[in-house]
């Protein structure tokens, strides 16, 4: 439950957003983080890991140069994001949605024409992953400028390996394009991770449901339980994406391109996709409980019906029993030799009937 | 379950969109599918199967047709594909969509004017069916052209034969239209293909309501459970193809006459009409398990009320019984005579009182 | 259930629409139908039965007619339809939704300037009856030009006898109206025959209610489903009712006046006022199962309660019966003179006292 | 439930509207009602009761008058109606709505230029008293014209004198101000008047909860659904007046001034915050269902649970008995002279061990 | 429940508004109350406790004042807010709704230019606190005009010492703003206040989870009812707050400038994400309960199905030892030797072997 509140907060009250100068005060102080810096253009690639930001910070970038992407994995350096920060001219409340680790899906236009500050786009977002059977979301920022993307997340939550083989081979699509088309990318990574985490929990549901039909288990009703509070979380991640992905694609601006437009329809329709299979899942997930609980009750009915079939046949037959066992003198049974036998038969024939006639009713 | 998930999705990460150079690398090779060109104007018609992919690609169509129809039956053969998808200029992200096989149902407009591609409307649906009494879905895709119209679906899951048999028929409305018109009447075919689906689930409903008042049989709520699941899959399809009739309907596009919108109004109305029953069907649905929970929780109650009777009935006479089994030796019953028979009399008195007034409470 | 599907749909892929020529080929034949053509205007009236349909459709109407309202009471004879519709120059697709019976409400636009048919509405509704205290829903076909009302309805289901006499009534309102104020008045006799409807459902639920806290009768649990099923069916009839008379209200057409949509908009609050009493009754139609079943199971445990109570009240009496049937030899009590009474005195005195602190419990 | 159903609806298919020269033949006659005509206007006030209607129609206004407001409170007389709706021109819907006692609340705007009739705004609404524990609804029919206010109601369901006592007060604003102030005076009198029944059922809710986790009592589960569905019939009396409000603050029209239009601003929100609150407390009123459900539950289980114990510690006692009842000759025990006391001991033994291992596991 | 009543609404009927010579008139008199005055410039700041209301009244505010923020803690000093309204010339509904103290959270537009009043924008929102474990809500309100802000508030519900440090800071973005960021920062100062709120409701939920997995306490039922009626009152506070957030960002106001407008666009995300929150937990406390009453039903079934087991081994043995008790002349058993430890034999034999069969069941 607590997946919703990482948060680092601060005093209500305290000032919005975070100054380029007060981010070094955060605590995290110069922790270990690699930074990743891409240069492409269609021709040529160049990657390289920064160790000294002071430097880099200090260079302009190269002639050749169509895109940069920097690629921060790790948020407890704040020195760094701080240089960066001042270097792209990143907005104060963009920065404070970026270092809080929780913050809902969204996208924000900063900047522009009429503004101190570069026209950017802002995207949070977040990864998800499923490690060692829990579902875990991670927060990834992406800052989209002309012909820059810098992204930030916290340690390697997504591994952009398979974009950056992409960027390394020639001619492909990625490479000729835009920094809008390397932010979709990267959108489109974290979207398309969800199908897998989604077929998972088809498989869940499914041994789920063999586990409700078969043997009673103690933690079932836990289980299934934990599957709808993922697919909570996993609503939580995923519904303001559409949101986000729609206004990227329908509302003008100017950094991203036509093209990517058109590619970030196809991702729109991912995300209704995944909405829609978390809904038929959670409705799933309700059908689970409602069978559980019933092949609850009605095993413990069953249990109990039973057990007072057994009750019910004895109860005359010890009545019967009881009869005689009493100490009237005139009692005309008793004496006769053949009592004791006839006992028996009454017995058994007694119960004979009565499982005979629980039989017919379908009650055994 | 999984049906929602037979997803041939890459690893996140790659490209989005598939080449048309890398069709052919897809798994799925060269095997064997049926692909029938259909060529028509109001005066004439041809339809042939095509067995030479090479040589059918190279010719041009002939000069007197109005419409071209080619009608791909069988996904698993990527150089046909391939072949197709250079020839009429396919979109990547329309072909990744078609090849794989539960995207959801949707239409988008690709190319036109300023762009490279030609334009032509993208058509993904699902055809319903109902094979050995279990629910099943495929993937339709359609795309609509000037004067094309390509179909691509998975091992003919839908019988377009009525269609054909309509273009053989001289003077009939589908030959004298345009090609929007046949895509109207393709989209129409899976449509009306609900209905009959439907009227199943209508009997279904009936039967299972049947079997419910009747006895009490142990899948019984696993059926009603499947028959729920089996209405979501249908949502799941027909949901979303409302937005695409009421796309295809509301915006225009060149591919689509004025004609064929008319007739989009009355498809729009079926898709319509299919929501509001499976709608009324799911309603129904959680009615039958409430009556079934009901029924079991009732049944299993007057087992219980009619056990509990006999026994309630027994534990006096027993207590009786165990009375006058009793040593004390100043007794002055056991003595008399009469005791013994008085004894019983008591018993049955007993029990025939205790029946009455069971019965007159409506107990028993 | 299967009131959805009277259903005479065809084939999937058929073709949408009946030509007129396909009409009279429909199974259905020449039955007996009532054709009435009634012809006004604010000085004079004629009612005509047509016998003759050949003769009629080659005459001219009257010079003094205003408005022709032709009223067909059966849709089994297909050749006076296939009539009608070629001199009325009905839309083939209006044609197929009047005969299809269960066609959700709705209204369509036909032609009008640029094709080739003539300016028509046609709007679909279903008219509700309770017969034999089941209800029961039949199709009303409207066809509305500009000076022509065409019905359609299967044997009578609605009865227009109150709005023919106020036809002939010299001076109403209707006599000196439009065409769409025809239109209007019969939407308008059509939606407040629910208001009946909806009353003896209120008397309905009122009665059930009455019947849940009396006493429990096998089939009551159906009837309240039952009840719940025929409010779903009112609101599959009277919902799409909201859309059409809206449309009606609203967009301009060159058949409906300024007039008849003041008169609309009064319809249109009937509507919404129907559409709320159905939720009104779902909603404790809902509340009665929940009561029901509430009521049900307080029963049932009351009888176990009792039955369980009068059980634990004998339990500790036989236990002391048997110690007193035990053969000990060395047993003090047993050779009392005043044991046996006092045994009997303890019974009632550890009955009275049991009773006596179930009832301080309220158990009892 | 009924309460939805005082409707003096007539025949369907009946003329739609009621015609002035039909009022007077209508049901009711000349009951006796009081009808109040108010003129104000800044500087003066006249109060007077109408008791010779014919002269009053005949008359014209003082000269002085800025507003008269024509006040009627019953129903019963309908040739007053009638004198009433000619001399004012009221519209034939308008009148037929009045009349019906159960019309949804809303807003009409009759008349205008184009029109026959003078230009008016019909509102409906319904006043809610709390009446011997009992909610009850009247329903109030406003008329507002440039300079006239009529209201309609049956038999003085609304205390008006609050706002007679600020017309009398010379220098109020309601004073100075126009004919549509005084019908959102009226308008917010009655909305008002659901803040003190909403602490009525506020109070109500917090009693039903206490008796809920107090005693048992047969009939709570009534009164907790008459709870609900009061808020129901509250919901169905002040959901539409969101509506009505919001369309006399929007909708531009000429008989309501601007100043008039930010005070129904505040009356919107109030509508608003009731609905609010009355959704809060259907939410609540599921709650209680719930927690009464459960208590009634926790509590049958309770006593059913304290039964069975009582009855599993004797059982093995009794059993103990029956042995040492047995007659076989060779038994050692029963020889024994401590035999008996052993007896009683071992019972005590067995009974406080259950009762020990029952405490532990806190199943006592 | 009463939460949502502290209402000091009037009669119904009663004048709306409450204009400015009315206010002294209301209860409450002269309390005490404190009033800070604080003005800024971005260069200096001066902040006064005003203890003689009429001296304040009469001064002119210092020439290098940009923005005053005059904040009134404790609505009991009737005087001092007739002073201030006269003062600042605030709109009589405005004043009506800040006396009541449960009004919903609201923003309204008053005065402009065609008005009496000066342009100010009204705002009505609720500061929520933990206190003693429950949930308190106090209502804030603001006025913003040109270079003015006001806040009323009930007894310093609302810290905004964190607000006042920040002003006193030099060069801080506050005082370097406008009033409309004033405004903002108090609103956003209340809204992030709900975040350790909803952190502890985090808690609370993990903390319920415990409990009902654990030991059975009486009132948990009671405690995860607060929990979700908590969380209700905080829905009823939080939800209106998006509108307010809304209107003050879109809506252009002279009061509120663009700078401004971006952190509202901040604070409308904060506000979503708690809404967010709030339903993500009350589906949780929904589940809660679902899990809470089946393990308490799967708790009580345990207990039965274990002493029903104890009854069902004892039945048979019970009934065998009724059998040696019977008073038969030939009964051979009795006679043998090695007849009583066979008899014990076989109990233990039967015992064992039906535990054995539970066992195997898993019933045991």
């Amino acid at each position: 439950m607590q997946d919703y509140f990482d948060h680092a907060h601060g005093v209500p009250g305290a000032t919005p957003g975070i100054e380029h100068d007060e981010i070094a005060n955060l605590p995290g102080g110069s922790g270990q983080v690699r930074i990743l810096c891409i240069d492409y253009s269609p021709e040529q690639v160049a990657i390289q890991e920064i160790a000294n930001l002071d430097d880099f910070v200090a260079q302009h970038r190269p002639e050749w140069t169509s895109v940069r992407w920097i690629c921060v994995d790790g948020l407890s350096n704040t020195r760094a994001i701080q240089a960066l920060a001042t270097k792209y001219d990143l907005h104060p409340l963009a920065v404070e949605d970026m270092l809080q680790k929780t913050q809902r899906s969204k996208v924000e236009a900063y900047g522009g024409e009429d503004s101190a500050f570069m026209a950017r786009l802002f995207i949070v977002t977040h990864a998800l992953q499923i490690r060692d059977g829990s579902l875990e979301h991670a927060q990834v920022s992406i800052f989209l400028g002309h012909k820059t993307v810098l992204t930030f997340q916290d340690s390697r939550s997504v591994e952009w390996d398979a974009i950056r083989q992409r960027l390394k081979a020639k001619g492909s699509r990625l490479r000729k394009s835009d920094a809008s088309f390397l932010a979709y990318a990267l959108l489109d990574a974290i979207v398309d991770s969800c199908f897998p985490i989604l077929e998972t929990y088809s498989d869940r549901a499914e041994e789920l449901e063999g586990l409700i039909l078969g043997e009673t288990q103690p933690g079932l009703i836990n289980q299934i339980h934990q599957f709808k509070r993922d697919l909570l979380l996993l609503r939580w991640v995923v519904w303001p994406m559409r949101e986000v992905v729609l206004y990227l694609q329908r509302e003008p601006h100017e950094c991203v391109s036509e093209t990517t437009r058109v590619y970030l329809r196809d991702l729109y329709d991912h995300v209704v996709q995944i909405i829609d299979l978390i809904e038929t899942y959670r409705e799933i997930a309700g059908d689970l409980i409602e069978t559980y609980m019933s092949s609850v009750s009605n095993r413990m009915n069953e249990i109990m019906k039973v057990l007072t079939l057994i009750g019910t046949i004895f109860i005359p037959l010890t009545f019967l029993a009881g009869v005689y066992g009493m100490n009237f003198r005139h009692f005309p049974e008793l004496d006769q030799e053949w009592a004791y036998p006839v006992f028996w038969l009454v017995c058994l024939l007694t119960a004979g009937v009565m499982i005979l006639v629980f039989r017919r009713r379908h009650w055994l």
